[in-house]
């Protein structure tokens, strides 16, 4: 039973470095294994590219899909696909891009083919620089 | 042991209608069942009515009642109540609010004979739409 | 299998007092244990004293090491440590602090010696008073 719990940091260099490049303390997401159940906690994740820099500054339709193409590509490298996410915490610079959000979410999840969407929440808050428009955390669960 | 995760989307009609009625792409809630345990995971959740629009828009007062109340269904809903809740993640359109949303709160949980409060965060934050003036999202965890 | 959902306030007197010894609804904590399995919610925290007053009000510095260390007082009450936890959702009351935050957080991280940072997100709110600066809740998951 000393295996039951199974902690590991998720990364994907292809497409954005580890925070701790640019000097944060945080992991891009954590898979835990309790029996069964594994449990992918992504971190908020926005438009960064490979080298940690802002992709696209200012920029909100290039923004968003590259944000949805970062948690694609984090949960893809432990195996995940949208299917397993149950719950996006989203967060939008203004509300002014709340239309443009969900048109591309619709389509995106379509896209995905998605049977049943996530639980959700979307609010309107300031990110960590200024150019960043949009950051999306979520959790997913899947099976071990 | 392919039946230890079940995912099933939860709604409440008669309470407040589907995201997916007025285009958005995300579930009141999701009940995800991981061997003997099942977490609930409820959206961010507002005023809304069976329709889909705001009810009472702008009304702290009522907009507070409406929305625990539309909590209360959904958890119902999967035979939850709110004895199960473990987390609540709270936004106010503005801090104004908080004395009113703690009484309220009080009163609600009393009513409820909660035992055990649920851990919970509260901040200030724009939401969907200008009329809101709260929204709540929540975790319960029940025995399958 | 009754036992298998074991719930449980969590709550540290000597750091930081109740939020009901102050007309609040919601628990410093809540540990639920599902079988071999306990998760640790912690509510949002910030520099709270032990009557539940705010320690070093509109000083930065000051409110993250307090807010820090009352985290680490509540997981402690647990037997948990920082090495425990699965994802933090940090609350700044202006990005201005966003620097200070990530150098605290770098030392804090390493004082305690985490192996693998937990996930995160940051954001920008005001918080329930206006002399707090920093709020902080979490998650960890343990052993039983």
């Amino acid at each position: 039973m000393k295996k039951c719990l199974i902690k590991k940091e998720i990364c994907e260099p292809n497409s954005l470095c580890s925070p701790s490049a640019y000097g944060k303390s945080f992991s891009r997401g954590i898979k835990i294994t309790a029996g069964p159940t594994a449990f992918i906690f992504l971190s908020g994740t926005a438009s960064i590219d490979k080298k940690g820099n802002t992709y696209k500054p200012f920029n909100f339709p290039a923004q968003i899909k590259r944000t949805f193409d970062n948690l694609t590509a984090l949960l893809k490298s432990e195996g995940a696909t949208w299917s397993d996410v149950i719950k996006t915490e989203c967060f939008l610079k203004s509300m002014k891009y709340y239309k443009e959000f969900n048109i591309f979410r619709n389509s995106f999840y379509k896209k995905h083919a998605l049977k049943v969407f996530p639980a959700s929440f979307c609010i309107e808050t300031n990110l960590c620089r200024r150019d960043l428009l949009i950051e999306i955390s979520l959790l997913a669960i899947t099976k071990k």
